[in-house]
């Protein structure tokens, strides 16, 4: 067997990868948003979902003080906000009113979600796990909330309603949500 | 502040998730696949992946016993072979001879990869996290390997030449990738 594939050593590649808005509070109750991409479910019960930061991030220290932080879904009209939350520090610069965006506060966790993103979880600190650079935050699920005009006729989100934001990483490329391709535990079972 | 959102409950709810082929192989060195969804980067250095795979699959033995899985990026024309490798169980059929899929032993890490699949990382297990009904397998990422025909002239994967899968939870939808909608780290900056 001839392996053809170029070998690109050791990097965090892989496709899709999220791109994601953190919300908490700081230490004076400051709102605070920061993006993440190194993020994605990790459990289905409890519903759970990890986010990985590094400790000189604003917002470690914030879930780390409040055990909860938010994670909203951006639409892809709303990009460069999302660039711009994971450019800057909360430290520095008051990043929502930058971006004319509006922090509610949960009422099930110790944090703010982002009222203009289509989808926000409300999450509370499950658990901090140690790799490396980066800490995976596990949240637990308290709460999905959405908006209205994203759901169908069961009260489920459409993603090309949502239409989220792909991160490629390495390149650096964001990208769209695309055409539909099939209906999951559907299109690949066996006849035979 | 009204909060025109609607509660949807607790939900494994985030856009984009991926859709990724974990390869390893069982006790008798046959090689098996799955499709996992829960997973994303978890760590920059080490590169690592998180990978949340429920007990009773076949995949989870695996790789305990191997220390070792590899992750698989399909491409949207494989989207049915994908879906399959995530109804069907390694313990009742071999799903890689089935989908006419061919397995490739990684020279770095005890498990198999895709030879179709146009993006591959070979992952050493790090650790294991108890979570819930999910145990979360982070892995090293060792190596990325791609076809050559997905890369760019700096030797990384163009995610529009990959056209991963990304997949809508709750209403299992499968979605192929979109529009350029700019560069990270860069349409977000302020000039002022």
């Amino acid at each position: 067997m001839i392996n053809i594939k170029r070998s690109l050593g050791a990097k965090t590649i892989i496709y899709p990868t999220p791109v994601l808005i953190v919300g908490t509070y700081d230490k004076s109750g400051k709102p605070n948003v920061m993006t993440a991409a190194w993020a994605g479910i990790c459990c289905s019960v409890p519903p759970c979902i990890g986010v990985s930061l590094r400790k000189a991030t604003y917002t470690y220290g914030n879930i780390i003080d409040r055990n909860a932080f938010t994670v909203n879904v951006p639409s892809e009209d709303q990009v460069k906000n999302a660039d711009y939350f994971g450019i800057y520090s909360g430290r520095d610069v008051d990043k929502l009113s930058h971006a004319r965006f509006t922090s509610i506060k949960s009422e099930l966790v110790d944090a703010p979600y982002v009222k203009e993103c289509p989808v926000v979880l409300e999450c509370r600190l499950l658990s901090a796990v140690e790799i490396g650079l980066h800490t995976q935050f596990i949240g637990e699920i308290m709460d999905v909330k959405a908006e209205e005009n994203v759901l169908d006729e069961d009260g489920l989100p459409m993603i090309d309603k949502v239409k989220p934001i792909i991160f490629a990483p390495e390149r650096r490329d964001y990208y769209g949500i695309g055409e539909f391709l099939g209906k999951a535990f559907a299109i690949g079972r066996k006849e035979d």
